[in-house]
């Protein structure tokens, strides 16, 4: 029984994830799903890639993970099927994949182009029902993963550039990616950046001139309200507020610069 | 193992199409459930029965699709179950089958009568959990439909009148049937109404004094934020612009007239 | 097979609901997930009581109930597990249960301690996660509760005060615990406040200076748009307009009084 995962930018209002479940049933009627989620902004691959970066190993061993964020469909961008040590991965060649790239997570990347995994008809704007599902219901099936069509390198799938953090003397340079349902604002900050595994390096952390010298394991270490800093459930540098909401408080938004200034030694 | 699918004006907020899983649960435990949409707006019949017509046939042979907009709950209006060829439906009468009855889709409605198929306690303001619930697992387990109670004509339901397009010299009337989330505008005009099965035969199309006469297969033909005109995924005459919102554009929401005029032949 | 509900107030656009999906299902692949609701407003103890007070007894017997509303996490906020008669509760002790403990349901609660049950690695901020979904999936497949950490009584939890209706004389003086997504007004009179277990002893509703005199076994008893009184479908005193948005119609919210007459005998 195999498990897959939806991760789009249809929200929920229309049915159109409920058709691509559809299609999944239909293929393979055993199957688990499971929404990462449909709230993306249409067309934010960006996103979905952060979303995706979150979820993906979180799951059993064999999981395929599906990614409908396409608004190039119908045109000439590529369908990618592609697999590391455990998990499969589908998503159009819009950049969706480029964290795991960079990661170097990915063992395998094929461009799906065997016609005979299709549906019998396939519209020319909603791939991810009539290519992506199929497809995805069958790697869930054990279908090899050859089976979708020819290899492809990394180097020529479309990545975009990782705004990854930039270390100078005792500063580190980041970017806001997120801001979650809570407020709380994740950066671009990995704890793979900072010289220990915790917050216990930080100085300070700058962002639109408010500065955070507050650094918690956890929320409730700040006074209510208070603005923190910590190592989120991600491994993300995160700014948030004790049971309130840091973005609002401090008024960002993804992009916004971070920066944070280490200790002197 | 049967396949239930949900389409109510819920919403997501207050657990009730929880309730609802519960009782298809409790029935029959090892149903497998899929969220159709909970987001119909409150009581809107018609667009319960627009987002039915496109998920329908994309699910396994023998689903249930269960659709609760219910404004009429515990009065007299009925309750039906019906059957097409390969599918069943459930939902109270009260227009929602309107667009299979139109199609000649159904083989066979039954008003659902039978009160040991309902839960033990029934309330007055929820039949989607208390009776259409029970009767949607039982179905799905392979209760005969003729067991829910009698059979009833179509003439007999209630059938709102469908906004088929008019076809007046080489022009088609038509009329928006929904703003999909990305904003894409969907018509009442199907593939069905032109002289061809794509847009090859239209010469423009007319709405709110904007005429669009770039007709595409797919979104990225048109330029960015540019509007177009396609046939959707489901078959219908679809605005929208490319990577853009259609409906922001133009202005304009369910109801609104659509004009197509086809090329002289 | 077991079934776990999840209720939370993570939304629905981050993934994580997904994340903890994730890690119930790598413990328990075959595992049933239902949403209650993820749309708890963030830190909203009482509104996540609400909720499980009208899901629990509707799922399966056996059946288990995450639910994670925990603004304390990581703090020194225990996390307990619970069962009723037929059910499983898995919850932050910071209020959730008091419903179920006020109305004496709960048979046993046990502090989840024992970290062998844990995911290998416990993030600070993400318990639903890695502390409450291993176990809520082990229970659900069978785990003895005992196994959980050790037993704590009702009375060493955490409990607010339970808005219950107050008699004096012919009055009965209660709140609104919750507006719905149609507008319906919920109070915290329920059924077993009443004489009679209809609205049948009531002689009218009084709310922000509006009386309610119309009581109805059904929303469509009362002219279109008209204010009436009924009990809901979970036995409470529910204040309702038909096919309209009472909560819109008075102005109200959450925390508004209401007194109900009764009929003098």
């Amino acid at each position: 029984m195999g498990i897959v995962t939806l991760t789009t930018d249809f929200g929920t209002a229309d049915g159109y994830a409920a058709e691509v479940k559809g299609a999944l049933l239909s293929r393979v009627p055993g199957l688990v799903l499971v929404d990462g989620t449909h709230e993306i902004e249409p067309g934010d691959v960006a996103a979905a890639a952060w979303v995706l970066d979150r979820l993906w190993d979180r799951f059993p061993v064999g999981t395929v993970h599906l990614v409908v964020v396409d608004p190039g469909v119908g045109g000439d961008r590529a369908i990618l099927a592609a697999r590391s040590d455990d998990y499969l991965f589908i998503a159009p060649d819009n950049g969706i994949l480029s964290l795991l790239i960079g990661k170097k997570e990915l063992r395998a990347i094929h461009r799906i182009e065997n016609k005979s995994l299709f549906a019998k008809e396939v519209s020319a704007t909603f791939h991810g029902r009539d290519i992506m599902a199929p497809v995805a219901a069958q790697l869930a099936a054990g279908l090899p993963l050859s089976e979708v069509g020819p290899l492809t390198p990394p180097e020529s799938c479309l990545i975009w550039d990782l705004p990854e953090a930039q270390r100078e003397g005792d500063t580190l340079a980041g970017r806001v990616i997120h801001i979650d349902h809570f407020g709380n604002i994740q950066t671009s900050i990995s704890v793979a950046d900072l010289p220990t595994a915790d917050a216990g390096a930080i100085d300070f952390v700058r962002i639109r001139n408010i500065k955070i010298e507050k650094f918690c394991h956890n929320y409730s270490q700040q006074t209510l309200g208070g603005l923190l800093a910590l190592i989120d459930s991600g491994g993300y540098l995160e700014i948030a507020a004790n049971q309130g909401n840091a973005a609002d408080v401090i008024g960002c938004g993804p992009g916004e610069e971070v920066t944070v200034v280490l200790k002197k030694p």
